[in-house]
């Protein structure tokens, strides 16, 4: 793949923060151009054989999984971690054999998860992790649900994790991001590196494009503040951060397991919180072997564009006030970018609960219980012979 | 790549059309599975090495031609034939601007050449081609542009010359259909094959969604004529024929060069007539060595949505007239199929002038002329050490 040279980047602190790099071509064979970089296909191989793929999935339509599942490269491991409805409708079960199916067509290596599962929260009882739970249960949500794939993912060893929505219309799309991310990863210096997609444009295909328009602004909004926050920081002003909201984004296995997590809405948004708190400022580091290395942040531009189920005017809503609720409770925050989210959002916005790193958490122990107790974990892995 | 084994083939004489084969994985390492077939990354490189894309291209947004360029894999390269305005908005010029940067930026080869460019005319008329031009000038229409392209992929001594639309929104799936053209090739048997890309259905994006809606009964329509006209040679009912208007679709060289196209929006299905023509009935046959090899016709069922430019419902009256009359106007039609097109479209279509085959056209005094006497042809080639 043909990929633009950043053309700068912002450091504060360890932390650095790569400007957006565009796809410029899917396929390439080996070429040499200037401000351009060939991430060769064995590279990109090399890097998705130690990936996992993790799919949260709450009552999506079906095809569409299908469609993400045929979409995956290679045999990169998928590990879906759903919250769909399990009443008189059970579309978990529905997932389950559209899983079992592909899996039996395809050998691709695929494990499954009921978040509501009542093994998954005796599992985090027994690594006491109890942060993630509402009673006898884990909470409803998103990042809950990828903390679940994480912890399954460290699990299995692998190197890099990376997240993908399962509401996405273009497996071709699908494909592309799998392989953005294994094109930030070659091109990372630091083991702690965190690969941000910026989705391309949409063309206008109709007059109808509501969704589009009003995402559009969340992210607008919210990188206007993100960058804002790193201008208080460096004392010059940046326009460095065009991912704030970015849905799909990887991670080295060493960086996610010492990330945070902030629920509801604004997890992605967060990442630069978090990493701004803990590796954008003088003083003595929670994670020295990381803050030694450098985080690295890549912002890559897909060539494809991101079409996906529009989630209605609440979800948009709710998801700017999750952003800017994270920068507001920031213990990096100025008084000025506090009064002037004030003036954007109108009221105070409530703090998000937390959930802290797993780098410390016994993950063994947790799939342990898993294996004897979970009725919903089901793995599908390769089978000897079949290859 | 992961793809459906054929449930089964229509055999009409010597021509074998083979059923819809449903792509199950783009990208698959090594598996071995019932009723799947696994075409290799290496088999599709090596097709794709052999293939040159034509893409005729008429006042598009500029936008897209990037994304089409973007997304064709490899170093495959690239005939555009451009039917743009050069008037005093001068489209080609900045079509040209595009291809000469893309070249610049990644060293894809690319050829680009103006359709209404008197030099084209006089090739035609110095290989004595004349059924294409209108007076000084080649004819408007895209199986013109398409006849160009073909011509100058002979030339460059392609075995495999594959079409793309430059109106498509969404570069991975083109990507996805040069892949698909290549998957197709590699399982064909005969040297006389054609691909035929089937769109999979468009999932529910908006409300308005009127443009496919048509599309698909044109589709729809043709199928049912092209079948019928089938069931009536072999007398066995057959739904075979899923790809009439098939816009998308690639010719081993060897088919492409024995190949008559049909002017106007009836390209596609004639094909199949063509085809049913030439290598259907028993009789002596125009080309004994396509005869002896057999004709084979692919119908591969995408995994992307297909995604393009509105054309209005006078585009698709068009097409559906267009289609069905070359059914009606062809040597094979039965009395009753003539009867229920009449029918359909409520008066006797008019009958669509056919450029013939080129295989015996001096290929090389062609673009001889054209590079002695065009000022729009230019070759962007690869240039030595650039590889």
């Amino acid at each position: 793949m043909l990929v633009e040279v950043p053309k700068r980047a912002e450091v504060v602190g360890t932390l650095k923060i790569w400007d957006v790099q565009r796809i410029i071509k899917l396929d390439a064979d080996e070429i040499g151009a200037i401000a351009i970089k060939n991430i060769k296909e064995s590279d990109i191989k090399e890097v998705v054989s130690r990936m996992v793929i993790v799919i949260p999935i709450k009552n999506e339509r079906i095809h569409l999984l299908e469609g993400v599942l045929k979409a995956i490269p290679y045999n990169c491991p998928v590990i879906i971690v759903s919250n769909s409805l399990r009443d008189s409708q059970d579309i978990f079960k529905t997932e389950v054999d559209v899983v079992s199916h592909f899996h039996n067509l395809t050998s691709h290596p695929l494990y499954i998860i009921h978040q509501k599962d009542p093994a998954v929260a005796e599992a985090f009882r027994e690594v006491n992790y109890l942060e993630i739970l509402d009673g006898d249960f884990v909470r409803d949500g998103k990042a809950e649900g990828m903390l679940i794939g994480t912890i399954i993912a460290k699990y299995l060893k692998k190197d890099y994790i990376g997240f993908i929505d399962a509401d996405n219309y273009i497996p071709g799309a699908i494909n592309e991001y799998v392989k953005d991310y294994a094109v930030g990863f070659s091109m990372a210096k630091s083991p702690y590196s965190m690969i941000r997609i910026h989705w391309r444009h949409k063309p206008k295909i109709i007059e109808e494009r509501l969704y589009f328009k009003k995402w559009g602004r969340v992210s607008e909004v919210t990188n206007r503040y993100l960058n804002a926050l790193i201008s208080s920081i460096t004392r010059f002003e940046t326009e460095i951060i065009k991912t704030g909201n970015a849905g799909e984004h990887a991670m080295s296995m060493k960086l996610a397991e010492i990330m945070a997590y902030s629920t509801g809405y604004s997890i992605e948004p967060y990442h630069y919180i978090y990493l701004l708190e803990e590796f954008g400022e003088n003083g003595e580091p929670k994670y020295p072997e990381a803050a030694s290395e450098g985080v690295e942040i890549y912002q890559i531009e897909t060539l494809n564009p991101h079409l996906h189920e529009e989630k209605g005017d609440e979800h948009v809503q709710q998801m700017l006030v999750d952003s800017l609720a994270t920068i507001y409770h920031s213990k990096l925050v100025t008084e000025e970018i506090k009064k002037k989210i004030l003036e954007e959002i109108e009221k105070e916005p409530e703090k998000r609960l937390i959930l802290p790193p797993i780098r410390d958490m016994d993950v063994d122990k947790f799939v342990k219980v898993l294996e004897e107790s979970s009725e919903t974990f089901l793995k599908f892995e390769k089978t000897e012979g079949s290859s």
